[in-house]
């Protein structure tokens, strides 16, 4: 993982390969990196879907490795949703294998011309070629085509017809273990960029490749074991999750009155338990389906699933909590059956399951359709994949939903779509939406673990005291999480076990030969926040976006009857480390 | 005018009136009241169509009086286009009958019921009241219920159905002096606001009362006196706009190769001569209508018009240049009968001529429909009307079509539409377009004036050497003239015509008893644009959105060959004088 690949789409004789070593990029991997390359290299007031954008998709630093849960692949660039930088992260496979074949970053830029094109990468080197058979084809089919051609032992990065149609809620599909297109990089737009690089499809073939090998072998190998011990003897990440998946946060949520139902009007949905994590385990192991199952090679945690359809046969994998709620209780939607639909066709339209179930729920807000209309709710998707206009509507995401509808109640900060929790309830996750530099983002500082399931401390969830700090500290480790290709979920156990954490800090310093104590590591997250906020400053993104819309301080959620209460001068010391 | 009428749309048992004196608002009229009660009292983060937006209806500091020409009327608000503030005047009847029935303004508040109200103002005082049978009508309708309710001697301001749709390209219309609602406060989506405040309709009626008086009558009437003999003695005031109306600019800023063409695409367009204003005055004189018209009584300009159909009979008021343009050259259109039925369509469905043109033309852009194609756009724009999802896109906007449809080029500052002129074949414009605070709007600091006509010193249109004072003393002035509610056509005699300058210092002076000096004068303007700069900075609108799209300075514009050549550094320099 010493190189990187760039790929001009705009050269003047078609698209230009060409590798390069880390050079500024040396000790960056996942976030640091697309941060990192974005930040450097992308003009902050240039048009998204314009040549001057890049697209850059990197592993992270343990990507490749016999690191447990170490597969997640970034993807970044300034975002057509927010107008800031963005990166979005997704699991599947593609991030242990691009990294197996020594690439850390994959760096697409300029403006193609009209065709669509693929991308091989193998051990035999970089190909690329033009294939318009492709255009159009939704991401299930776009994989049979590549594996049809190249055998089923690939990993495939993709986007749908959304990504093609450049809409903002557009994502970047990796294919799990099974070569299934489930796993998305799905916030912010991804997919809109690297429809506007012209590319569908990247095919990474590591046949002949072997793991990556760390410095200082026996370090490494006893790091993991006690990494691999700490997941699996956690109450979270060794049996919540691998039970009932994230949907195992339904029941925790409604109960906490922080879920956010029928457009963030109250706090509590009354059909929550038809959906929670519980009920879809059993309805899927009833049908054949699985309950536990894991997106990568190396995952210990295995909180996917696979959802099977009245007929027993395959119908997406198990939708995650976020996909269940913004299609679900945002909608008044208390069906399992249609969420699964729903999430079937997002995965295969290439859209952002967040964001689509939150534009639907503004839509409804609009009177466009009724809330609980399940129905309505799949022809809106479907309108979506055929790009009609009120497809495009809705596909351009939530904030963009609100101003064509003149809807006022529209959950965006940085117009990016809010997720599960409502801020008012669980007051630290409210800290993170408004200031991260991602846009509303839960995974960017994931405060609900303290303050709803005690872990990594206890804060209030209800009472701004202490949420500054939480947010701050985790925004701060988030980021190198997802720097160094872990799974988010790790942080579950890491938060609480400190010989957990340790290995992790062990893993890297054993395998890059460092000695990165817990300050060093500190302050690469906070390198990675920096840069981000300082790109989206000359974006025109300053601290007055580091808020919540109005509604979340004027309307009190029932049942609790709260509103945000964190002031806007607190917000404003987030970042002041 | 020493009182300010306020209805509370949102009052516990339906809207409530109450009339105030002005407070901390003495001494301000037209944009410095508007922008001065806006930026003191409109929370800067709250949503444009929300409870706690308000609508600011302000004549200028000179309407109701014998002044010719001061009958321009200001609207404001937090904008639901720009997300900042912004004010829109208008010509027609209303500024003069609101001022002499004595209100300084009109402040519409709160978050209304489910009903359509309209407000009557006469000499008796104050009416609201519900009448939903005005729902879905459009302005030339709403108008013409009007009379027949309360006769033809008043002055109306209303919305068409884009307003009631609260579509962020709608507009008020103000009647003119035959009761046709054709001169609109056009840009930001002022219609939105007032939509959202649930009024369809404000009747003005000052039958009882009288011309508004000076202190010193005897100073006033000379002043005026100069002020009417330097602007009938003008060669454009005098000649070129009675003749030609505004659209006189088409052939003189395609010859200077600023006419932005399909999209901003070239700066020359072949079909210009045909939709040109010396064509148009003929045709309108051949069909009976009139190519010298004055948008209300005082006006000694008269550069309207009336538009009569092939058949001879009324179809609207002469199209001015910029809806000529929008509609025309942007699109690739030099129909003369096609554009004007779009002009008559935009007034009657309450929409701005600019931003409904230019949404079109990045439609064409994104392949829609093709550039030249009138029946489509004229479809296009009764879709608006309709409120279709493609409506609802094309109506909120160039930004928001351009970001629904994947569009790259897409000519807008602040989210609003650019103007007739191209910022690269003409610089100054270029200045006011990135720096002013309403967003891409010749009207705010005119450079095109002194670039291209010669009027007001002579800096050379396609350098930049110069444009930054130029458009920083332009924008001063207008903020001025905006606020003394006199039609912006008369700088430029004024910038020319010290003694005509000095008479309406003299005016307004004599008017209201004052002393102001030129020094004065300015500091007025100035401290309505740093009240401005202040609101939008606390809406999250900072310095980087100071900025032309990328594509102007990237692609160089035919015929020159030029790209935008003002700097950034040079740009965040206006502002500091």
């Amino acid at each position: 993982m010493d190189k990187i690949l760039r790929i001009n789409m705009g050269a003047e004789n078609g698209p230009q390969i060409s590798e390069e070593p880390l050079g500024d990029y040396v000790g960056m991997g996942g976030r640091a990196m697309t941060s990192g390359i974005v930040s450097k290299e992308v003009p902050p007031l240039c048009h998204p879907l314009g040549a001057d954008n890049k697209l850059v998709i990197a592993p992270g630093l343990l990507s490749g490795t016999l690191a447990a849960n170490s597969g997640r692949l970034s993807v970044g660039c300034k975002s057509p949703l927010t107008g800031g930088i963005k990166e979005a992260n997704a699991g599947g496979q593609a991030s242990q294998v691009l990294a197996r074949l020594g690439y850390a970053a994959i760096v697409l830029e300029g403006k193609p011309d009209d065709n669509l094109y693929k991308i091989l990468i193998n051990a035999d080197g970089v190909k690329i070629e033009a294939d318009n058979s492709l255009k159009g084809l939704g991401n299930y089919d776009t994989v049979a085509k590549m594996i049809n051609a190249y055998g089923d032992k690939v990993a495939c990065i993709s986007i749908g017809p959304a990504g093609e149609m450049k809409m903002a809620s557009a994502s970047i599909a990796c294919t799990d273990m099974e070569l299934r297109p489930t796993r998305h990089a799905g916030r912010g737009g991804m997919g809109a960029v690297m429809g506007a690089k012209g590319v569908k499809v990247i095919v990474l073939d590591d046949a002949g490749k072997k793991m990556r090998k760390p410095k200082d072998p026996e370090k490494y190998k006893a790091a993991n074991k006690i990494w691999v011990a700490g997941l699996t003897g956690n109450a979270i990440t060794g049996e919540a999750l691998p039970s009932f998946g994230t949907n195992v946060m339904t029941n925790a949520i409604n109960e906490a009155g922080g879920y956010p139902t029928r457009n963030f009007s109250e706090g509590r949905f009354e059909g929550a338990a038809n959906i929670s994590g519980e009920t879809q385990a059993e309805l899927e192991i009833a049908r054949g389906g699985k309950a536990t199952h894991g997106c990568h090679r190396g995952c210990v945690i295995k909180c996917s699933g696979i959802f099977h359809d009245k007929d027993g046969n395959y119908l997406t994998k198990q939708p995650e909590y976020e996909t269940l709620w913004a299609h679900g209780g945002n909608c008044g939607i208390d069906d399992l059956d249609a969420i699964a639909m729903m999430d079937r066709l997002d995965d295969d339209f290439g859209i952002d399951t967040i964001e689509t179930g939150v534009s639907i729920g503004v839509a409804m807000e609009g009177g466009l359709l009724e809330f609980g209309d399940a129905e309505g709710a799949i022809k809106l998707i479907k309108e979506i994949g055929a790009g009609t206009p009120l497809g495009r509507i809705i596909g351009s995401g939530a904030a963009v939903t609100g101003q064509v509808l003149g809807v006022e109640r529209v959950p965006v900060v940085k117009k990016q779509s809010m997720p599960a929790y409502d801020p008012r309830a669980i007051q630290g996750i409210g800290v993170t939406y408004a200031t991260t530099p991602q846009g509303a983002d839960h995974t960017a500082g994931y405060a609900v673990a303290t303050n709803v399931l005690g872990v990594g401390g206890d804060v209030d969830a209800l009472k701004p005291v202490g949420q500054i700090e939480l947010s701050r500290n985790l925004q701060i480790t988030t980021a190198v999480v997802d720097s160094v290709g872990m799974c988010l979920f790790i942080a579950f156990a890491a938060l609480d076990q400190p010989e957990t954490f340790g290995a992790l800090v062990d893993m890297v310093n054993s395998f890059y030969g460092l000695e990165l104590d817990g300050d060093a590591v500190a302050a690469i997250g906070q390198s990675v926040l920096t840069n981000e906020r300082e790109f989206n400053k000359k974006a025109g993104i300053g601290p007055e976006d580091d808020r919540l819309p109005a509604f979340f301080q004027n309307e009190p959620l029932p049942p609790h009857n709260i509103t945000f209460q964190v002031t806007d001068e607190e917000l404003d010391e987030v970042f002041n480390w």
